[in-house]
């Protein structure tokens, strides 16, 4: 009888290698171990992994790389909305996961497996984002998960693949550390307290540059354009900030924030091109869209960002409000100019054709100076209708 | 026939001077001058402003201090909601405005004036937080605006005061500053464009620490209770905060907004201990509240932080937001460790009894640790239910 | 050995009859069964469910009345934010599951008992409200629930029973009907299709009147205060109402909703009271409240609706949310004018003393007649100053 | 020298009947009288109005119908947002408005006039919209509004063009009446007041069939594609069916709301065709969207409606938001069933390919029956997770 198809999503790290070998030989699968490049492995890392693959046995090894899908349909949205998770966290890794997961179904969906297996532990926020993408996807699909099931130690897995001869630097490092295109989380010992923080050595990127250095970069409807009067595509753009940023030790912060399972969780994290980007695009946005516009977008982008954490990224709703972001974004292009100084940035100022801190045209026309006293106190006057009744009414004052 | 009694907003500066002299000798009004503290001025600032409008020939000048006011009906609030206009401005000035104008109102109804003057001119926002209160609470009083009405320069004022023999160092600096308890703000030259940004001396304070320095605040209910470990009360917290703090030149930053009148505006600002108190009441919240709880404040704190700037703080929708913010903030109990450097802080960590990143209840229970890999599996199968037959029903994948 | 308590949330339905009689014999557990009573059953039939537990078998029965805490916790806040899920259906019997729920683990928690049973199965929301409420408020008890663990039909449920000699009658009725305080739902057949509806003798009211009849409700800061003129507490009031109004079948529709676990579900209901005192009630406001203040508490009574159907009635946001509602009603004082006919009702008018359309306040004082034709001039031009700009700016027209 | 070009919105009744008259002989301009249709008036009434404007001197007429401009950027919008104004007025005639105004500033735009004129009074909403519109749209404009600068009186306005030669049946009546596409307010003697009603004869329609009658409306993407089964356009549909259920009094109902100048108003109305489709369209909705798509579609939608009732129509948000309803309607098709009763109508249910309330999907699959009970705990278990906590934490029960 043939060997039933099962897709791995793998990473090269302890766990999936577990899975791998574990799936291949105890549980007799026909493993296809998949990783999905969402822009946060180099070709050697690519490589390497692969290697690992089929030195554990698996059936075929399939690197499928989504970058650009990432950022066409993700990163772009969270830079449009201008996203920060409980107003701090680009959301780093976390909305990679996503891409990953369906990257992965798809692929499954295309050789006709007929399993999933996943590395994720039953503790965090991943193992829902890989199940939901999985369940709604493919239905019909078996999701597996020795790591949860078996509720695993590290000890245990590395006992296992040693038992096998599958040798490897298994060791355990004080920090769990997640790089991806849109920045990179650092999470263990100081993170799983509250009243703890991390060192400046957890931190991958060190501060190699003191004094001041000038970034500009351009918008094209909301996108970026250029970098230093380069003209870049975005992709390309967010590279090239991370590297001249991180260089000054920019972008650490910790995010405390609700997991999608209910608890708080704190993660480290590093995202130099993430913030610079986000903030450089929100002053952008401050002076040519309007106040309502403004308004909405954030209730919009907050919500995106929400569901987007919590792996619902295939909620109708989120191509609903994609489509309203995308609309806002009509003219928001630019210039904007940030300061990068060792573990800071400042973003200076912008110019854009489409500014509306004009004073050609707030002083619009000849006859027609804009506006007078006079309207203003009629504008004060109508305004103050409603509360100026309420409270005689109910003789507030 | 007796003098008609008219209530002036003094500040001491040009404007409000001309007001003073302008409006007791060409107008014949009976003026009393009024100054409202909110904070911003010392006894010796309050006795020079005195001075000043007896010497332009006031009937009557009065201090009114109403910082206790101040804070308890308006920055208590800004704290418990977080409240950074645009995601940056911690309203510094603009909500004072609000208090000086009813305490003004106040004192002329106390005193049966039927006018109140003040000295904005038609071009920001002062004017309708000015008019928008007088006009609610006294819609019988005649607001008098000699500035605005006759769209005077400074040069002209400055020769009328001549005349009189009024001799005062009235020459314009390059930035107005307005100091208050809740912030500095600066504007002028720069911030008229979008492109400049203001140079490093435009700001008050300059940095004469170095080095990195540990400040510890402590929360109860959501209010400051002590600083560095020593109980204190929220008024006196704030200017401690702001001493230490300034000390690193932090807390500076531009606003762009939209102003009451629907032109964009840009500003300067410095506010140390506005940013530190609320950045570290915030990382306090993301522990001690639910998603939901985080969820609902932001949406009403932000349309408060709205109205408030734009003089609406009258409108009783506000009095309902205040009682779910303060009913938020039952468990906003702690110690919130911040690390100050210069230009730069970082909200590190807090503790709290009322964490909910708490190991030991989050395993709460003996037979009943929590939850289990299973649970997530139902709960995402749960989760995925309707995205699941959105996508079936619709052949989305 | 001593048997272990078990509290079963018992209706003297078919379900619970199995419960109680499979409970104790079967599994040897001491059963305490609560009828827990939101004031949908009469003495009679509080006293008939008692008789049926103890036939039953049960250890002891108790009956637990809560409707006023029930009005006190919910349904005034119901009433307070317009409550209507879908803008349809007053959430009856679906907002007092959570009050039975709470009452019946309290009783848990009063008696010691380990164990919660109840007869949901696995299929609806009751399930979850009940889970839901057992889990939050007494994580170590232990649920049980026969019907949904072994996916038990009617028939093997009447057969075991009847081998027991227990005889009732069981006959399975087309519509399951559930009545409480705040209506009457009415599920089978017709509702489980999109297509088809309920027919007329399905509902439990049908029209005994004829032509048209006055009703007049008085409320006092939000709350029922009168009925027809006459003074009353809110319980009773609804009550009287519901007498007077169902002579005219008045208050039936079909909900069409997301059900908690995703599925979507419709449910025929019957609620003249909660529609009549709702729309009259949401009258008032809009005569007395301001628009923001209408706005928001729309934005909130949804969430809270939505929160509250889906029986996490205990989430912290709630009692926030309650007291921004409570602070709401300050004002909301008057009389509403209905008119009842078969199958519809008008809500007519208003009086109240709070009311914001006054004349005698909009054309305040004498001097001051409110405003001019040039005050909405001044309005309107600074109202349009953004838009103009931003058109001019962008050459939109 | 020649005369200055004028445009007047006219619409041949006595407030722009004056106008006409006076500002083309007393004031000397050569006036362009502009009636715009957007489907309130039949080619009988259009003719009437023309004959009436050349009778006034008017030196040149223009008819301009926008009906089907009209839906296309506001009906349609309406409907997707399942558009009521504080949950009851389907914003009839106060849409139109913005689009008469529109037009009729194009037409100045494309003549190089350089005034307009309208004939608004002081104190209602028509005057803001119109003002808004042109003052966005034209800056350069001067707006001419001789009824509310002059303050004028029928009674002065009738003597006025009686003693011009002027002669028309100007009897004041009882209700001021507007017709247009999407409904007809109705205005006057009982609406002035809070606590009074309009009798039955104010209303246009009277009930002229009795009994019940079945109506079928279907929907593609969102839009009216057919009646009663045959296909037709949007703008027919809405004809047809207001044909249809006019005939039984149905849409009657009071508006009570907060005008665009702070003071409240009250309207009755009539609108069949409106609230049907909107509440056939609703329902619709309820079964072929997610709970999230309809929770911000409403958010979204409230937002649209006041703004567009105010006159807003061209803040750029209405566009963004335009995006996101539009999106939403992907799969809002299908059939939904009405009864039509005497003063009232009952949306029954509806068939939709795209219904997620689908027994074949939710129980999708043979291997895979959907969810277990089992998963529902796991589900509530989660759920429960940070409410427990929280309570656990703060000792709540």
């Amino acid at each position: 009888m043939s060997k039933e198809k099962l897709v791995l999503a793998f990473s090269g790290g302890l766990d999936t290698s577990y899975c791998a070998k574990y799936l291949s030989e105890e549980k007799g699968y026909e493993v296809y171990s998949v990783i999905v490049n969402t822009g946060g492995f180099d070709a050697e890392e690519v490589r390497e992994i692969e290697r690992k693959a089929y030195a554990l046995g698996v059936h075929h090894h399939e690197t499928i790389d989504v970058t650009d899908e990432y950022y066409a349909k993700c990163i772009k949205y969270m830079v449009f909305g201008n996203i920060l998770k409980n107003n701090t966290y680009p959301l780093s890794v976390s909305s990679e996961r996503v891409f990953q997961a369906i990257a992965t179904v798809e692929y499954a969906k295309k050789i006709g497996a007929g399993y999933i297996a996943h590395g994720s532990t039953g503790a965090g926020n991943d193992q829902v984002r890989f199940d939901l993408i999985f369940q709604i996807m493919m239905p019909s699909v078996k999701v597996i998960t020795p790591i949860r099931d078996m509720k695993l130690s590290r000890e245990v897995e590395i006992e296992y693949l040693k038992s096998k001869g599958i040798e490897d630097n298994w060791v355990k490092k004080t920090y769990s550390i997640n790089k991806g295109l849109w920045g990179t989380s650092i999470g263990g010992r100081e993170t799983l307290r509250s009243d703890t923080w991390l060192p400046n050595d957890a931190y991958p990127s060190q501060a190699t540059k003191s004094g001041e250095e000038m970034l500009s970069l351009g918008f094209e409807k909301g996108e970026l354009a250029s970098v230093n009067d380069t003209h870049t595509d975005p992709v390309s753009a967010i590279r090239q900030i991370e590297a001249i940023a991180s260089a000054y030790a920019i972008g650490r912060d910790i995010h405390v924030g609700d997991t999608i399972i209910g608890i708080k969780g704190r993660v480290g994290f590093e995202a130099a091109a993430p913030l610079i980007i986000i903030k450089g695009h929100h002053l952008l946005e401050k002076h040519v869209l309007t106040k309502w516009q403004q308004y909405w977008k954030e209730q919009l982008a907050n919500w995106y960002g929400m569901l987007l954490h919590e792996g619902q990224y295939l909620e109708p709703v989120m191509r609903n409000i994609e489509k309203f972001l995308e609309d806002s974004q009509q003219y928001v292009t630019g210039e904007v100019k940030i300061a990068l100084r060792p573990r800071q940035f400042e973003v200076l100022g912008i110019s854009s054709e489409h500014d509306l801190m004009n004073a050609k045209f707030a002083k619009y026309g000849e006859e027609n100076t804009s506006f007078s006293g006079e309207d203003v106190i009629g504008f004060t006057k109508i305004l103050s209708n409603q509360m100026r009744i309420y409270g005689a009414v109910n003789k507030e004052w």
